[in-house]
């Protein structure tokens, strides 16, 4: 998917938003658990209740590995019922993975070519050769953690003169292009999304904390919202585990629709 | 494995080797190729090789996931391997993970107790609340970076004053103990262990770079070395494909002893 195809798209659905699918088995309504796959059951369940007012999709690896094997697999079906009933969505392979340029290409594979999502994220710290095997797979997008979402963001991110997720925005933004590369700016960080978009106009930032961690739509959109569009807005647990009874994926798509709403009326002050 | 448990193993083996598990299937010996499941039968067959010779085992996440679901249980299938028949040997998951707190205890759970690895590798970049899940496992390490063996570690971690590394270095060891926090310093690097030791004299470093990277053993082992013994150094590639042949596992062994015997002369002037 392009930059010009995810713009279109955000315009089509009237919607900048992602879908965090992290699916914690503990959490999922108790129903389910009589299922064979209560994981899978319940991924289809709020991906077809939810499609109508997103863009994007973002299982987190970390759900997905804490149930063994079997989450592997998960991870896998789960992105290519995407892929063949939604194939417009952007699938985001939440991963934050990143080592020495090798070993990131293994990881490029694994998420690129084997799973098939069009996106993964990345963890900067170890530099340029670990970030840019991702960034030469073709038509793909690389999204690189910028200014995270949680309290620990300030251990080092927020430290450095100027602070080491600027210094990390303004390196990155040169290793791809607009074309590839996105980064992570939590939302509970609005106010600093201003002089973020300084260094990157254009660049599309995937922002999450919106919901159970926060963050509020309105400041997100405010400080970082460009004529693209230029936004994707994450929200997890407040939609996925919106319900919890039979009708739970209504109340998934209950609650993803109220976030579309806001956003049309968002995206309206474009023009 | 305790702090004085591992010293102790270091000095009965005398080795303090790390064998890298990093399986690309595209490099194994060509009559593997054969077999069911050659990944698995080339590493059963390093780790009967090497284990003699070292202290430690560590697969690298990304070469695993790079086969998809299968190597997902290949994955587990070696660490319980090792696990089973040499249960004194620390088994490392090279996994570079790190996310928001109850994320990253998701990948805490995985790596600790799904999978019954004893040490899991952990990106520093969003701070306190990514690593301290990890650390809360008991009877578990956590292996966080600090200054790696690559170019790219120019870019973030060699900048700042003080340096991003050695700021790193200096917040995580707070974080836990000698006890339960490791850090991967890089060989390649090794003129600046010296500083680090001034930093954190007693944790254990885990030094990758030695073999393929280009690293100096001796160098690493003058610098970096303390009286507990305090390095586990890795070396992968030169090991595990030493041979191409049938007796692959043989150049395998005689790769790993040779680093070993060099260990145990610099473990001998430790007395």
């Amino acid at each position: 998917m392009t930059y010009a195809e995810l713009s279109s798209f955000i315009k089509k659905q009237q919607s900048f938003l992602c879908v965090g699918l992290d699916t914690d088995i503990n959490k999922i309504p108790n129903h389910l658990k009589q299922e064979e796959n209560p994981c899978l059951v319940f991924n289809k369940a709020i991906i077809d209740a939810t499609a109508p007012y997103c863009v994007a999709f973002k299982p987190n690896t970390a759900f997905y590995e804490a149930m063994g094997v079997k989450g592997w697999q998960n991870l896998f079906d789960t992105i290519t019922y995407i892929k063949t009933n939604y194939p417009h969505h952007l699938v985001i392979a939440d991963a934050k993975r990143g080592d020495i340029g090798n070993t990131s290409g293994m990881y490029a594979d694994a998420f690129f070519n084997q799973m098939n999502a069009d996106a993964v994220t990345v963890a900067p710290y170890m530099g340029s050769d670990s970030v840019k095997p991702f960034l030469s797979v073709k038509n793909k997008w690389t999204i690189v953690l910028g200014l995270t979402s949680n309290e620990g963001a300030a251990d080092f991110q927020m430290k450095g003169n100027p602070e080491l997720y600027k210094q990390v925005i303004k390196e990155v933004s040169q290793w791809g292009s607009k074309e590839n590369t996105m980064f992570v700016i939590g939302a509970t960080k609005a106010d600093m999304l201003k002089e973020i978009r300084t260094i990157i106009p254009e660049h599309f930032l995937l922002v999450p904390g919106v919901g159970a961690q926060g963050g509020s739509l309105q400041e997100v959109a405010a400080h970082g919202m460009n004529e693209h569009g230029g936004l994707l807005v994450n929200a997890s647990r407040s939609i996925i585990y919106a319900g919890s009874g039979s009708d739970y994926a209504l109340y998934a798509a209950s609650e993803a629709m109220n976030i579309q709403q806001e956003m049309s009326t968002l995206l309206g002050l474009l023009k």
